[in-house]
């Protein structure tokens, strides 16, 4: 750990300076510039560029940080950066890396170029790929390392301490070690903070916690997540189905997980993917985006069909065209609120069986009494405006037709997708709008048609 | 940590057990039944409850566990709780908390209540709670704990031990104890990792790493988690100007600020309060979303003034009416794609002066690119529906432009808003339709107009 917290400045001065080196084609001093910087602002450079300069820099950086790097950028840079390095480079760049980092690095290579680099490693690193990568992504088996520290329940905590000393230094994030029997069975664990305060003559079965279970290898990694923030974990065994010990889970790769969760549901709501990369080459952004355009327009030719049912009231009267795109344009953001209160309650285990009918209860109350207010102020507007009463009144009714349907629909459109195992933060804006806009859409025009039809 | 990793669906069936006593008003079974269960799964209860099930839960908890059940809460939830509570039972509640969690609660509370708990705290509490309260909120001060443990540089680490070992039981999350000098302040840190693998004979002074600085006491909290991801800290020192070790901050408190922030832009980009709790009563929940539908309306009522500037051709052909809101509706979608995008990136300090350009002419040349296939697509579409040529290329034309205006205004509006200090979240999605809505309708009706008028 460096002195890097006053040095914030210091930092981003020499991120700039990187980067005009880069910018006025000085390579020379860009490799001296990015020599000197730590892995991780290393990264966040990489991050931050378009994939031409990102090709430059990654070429300038020495061969030897490559590894260090790779594990801070993201899935779809690391791929980018990946796709250029000859295998060799990659396998050599993958010694001594972290058993998850080395799994995350592998998974995301093309099937031969895979194979390569496996043939490119000596055989314990190929042995170890080989196990980290047996185990499904996204589970606690593909977030552990293998650097456990295991002690024998049967020895005294003095012995323990001098193993420890000739071994002369744990790894990162060693809060813990673990108890296993000859069989390799996890049968309890000793906080370092207990080894240094217990009396050292006694055996580490008096003064071990065996009252912990390991985490299952194939736990979800959500799962995993909200037990670490549950229990305040800094680092957590993991075991098979016969509660062999395989590894551990640490704080700092469960903080990626919380990070890309809650960034998923934003992402989502967008109809993006969550390893969207800012600086993705055009040609894949456009590709990825559109298939959202494409879903929305779909719904936009599905309202504008709605509309077109009443055009012999449009053709009567322009004024209906010109105010009918307020409600439901009213309604798609009453639902949105709804919708996104209720994703983000089902994403921290908030919303279940016992709440439902009371939120779709509250949710509807909110829309009558918005409802009543937004209908009063629009009515009050257009009558003022057009000089027309009833077409004050018709779209009065219809906003607060709206508020409701889009209460409604906020609360049951992500609890209905949820049963079909559907995403709601995917599939719920979409379907959500399109609710408020039909209902928008015949509220209005409907009841004009009824009334001055 | 008690035998819960494979217990979930135990611990989910207390919940129900819980939640099905309280239904049926049987509150001697649901006192026991909260008995048992720890205070995060209370907490969870209370958070997932309404407001009157909430207070029923609140007055059956034993009032041992209120503190530990508080420091679980999230702000909203916590406030409605302490509202019921009389100082003297708050004051005991928060006996024993952690120093940030105190100042957390004290803060929330109205001016007399809080004067009054102060009052019925002991001596040594008071001071503790005016000394946490004395940092302002959201910075390094409002989050660390004081349980520091603190070294002097010149004794051996076998005296260090011995002293652990009388001392019985280090706080939570101890991974580093602190060397301070004769006037506190802080010079350098000696892991215990590192305690229990160095020679034992050697000086504090001789062992501990002295390249560290601490966090400025009044660095704000976002800075602070970043620094812990980008060092993967579990604790760190936090420190005053005059570098006086002040006390620690641990990592299950920066995981809370990480999620917090990540929710704050998916929150924020449908106008709600970071705080909002998904069962607020509902004249709270009203009126708090009533702010951003007032918003809405307004611009609503301008697209809806814009269009109103082409009655003249939307009362000569309906179907003008019947589309004009498939080209904005592309807008919005392709924006807010584009918007969000922005956002996280900026959060995550990707966007800067050296790469905004760039990302302004990829996003024209994604929304060019989408352009012409959605144009060609929407105008085919048309031109087949409604046997009209002309009004097929005009769509098609509005389309390409707006489209254009989205990939614009989604980087530059974010842009802009931050370099006034506006919170891009916030405010970036209305301002954002707005342009699309407009440019859209200007589009499609103008054209028709100049073409068809």
């Amino acid at each position: 750990m460096l002195a890097e917290v006053a040095d914030k400045e210091f930092a981003e001065q020499q991120l700039q300076d990187v980067t005009e080196a880069l910018a006025r084609g000085m390579y020379v001093q860009a490799r001296r510039l990015l020599h000197n910087l730590p892995a991780w602002d290393v990264a966040l450079l990489l991050e931050s560029s378009p994939p031409k300069a990102r090709a430059i820099i990654w070429q300038l950086v020495d061969a030897d940080e490559h590894g260090d790097i790779l594990e801070e950028l993201s899935e779809e840079v690391q791929k980018s950066v990946i796709r250029q390095m000859a295998p060799e480079k990659l396998a050599a760049a993958t010694e001594g890396m972290d058993t998850d980092d080395l799994a995350y690095v592998l998974r995301g290579l093309p099937e031969p170029v895979y194979q390569e680099v496996l043939k490119s490693m000596d055989e314990q690193d190929r042995h170890r790929a080989e196990k980290a990568l047996s185990y499904e992504d996204e589970t606690a088996g593909s977030m552990m390392n293998t650097d456990t520290i295991t002690l024998r329940p049967d020895v005294t905590i003095d012995v323990v301490l001098r193993y420890l000393r000739l071994k002369g230094e744990l790894p990162e994030a060693t809060d813990k070690l673990y108890v296993v029997s000859r069989d390799d069975q996890f049968i309890g664990e000793v906080s370092i903070s207990r080894l240094v305060t217990v009396d050292p003559t006694k055996l580490v079965s008096e003064v071990m916690e065996s009252e912990v279970q390991g985490i299952p290898v194939d736990m979800n990694e959500t799962e995993v997540a909200k037990l670490f923030e549950r229990q305040d974990w800094i680092s957590a065994p993991v075991v098979d189905a016969e509660n062999h010990l395989l590894g551990r889970i640490t704080i700092d790769d469960v903080v990626d997980i919380i990070r890309e969760e809650a960034q998923h549901s934003m992402l989502s709501m967008a109809g993006l993917d969550d390893d969207e990369d800012t600086f993705a080459p055009v040609l894949k952004s456009t590709r990825r985006r559109s298939i959202w355009l494409g879903v929305n327009l779909v719904t936009a030719l599905l309202a504008a069909a709605v509309s077109s049912m009443f055009e012999d009231i449009l053709a009567q009267m322009a004024i209906l065209a010109i105010l009918n795109t307020i409600v439901p344009s009213m309604g798609g953001i009453a639902g949105s609120q709804t919708l996104t209160l209720v994703i983000r309650g089902m994403a921290l285990g908030h919303i279940g069986p016992s709440n439902q009918r009371w939120l779709i209860g509250k949710e509807l109350a909110i829309g009558a009494l918005n409802g009543v207010i937004w209908a009063f102020l629009i009515g009050a507007v257009v009558a003022a405006w057009k000089q027309d009463l009833v077409i004050g009144g018709i779209i009065a009714f219809a906003m607060m037709a709206n508020l409701l349907a889009a209460g409604l629909a906020g609360v049951t459109v992500p609890l209905i997708l949820k049963r079909f195992n559907i995403d709601p933060a995917l599939a719920g804006g979409v379907i959500l709008t399109t609710v408020t806009d039909v209902v928008g859409i015949f509220a209005f025009l409907g009841t004009a048609t009824l009334l001055l039809g």
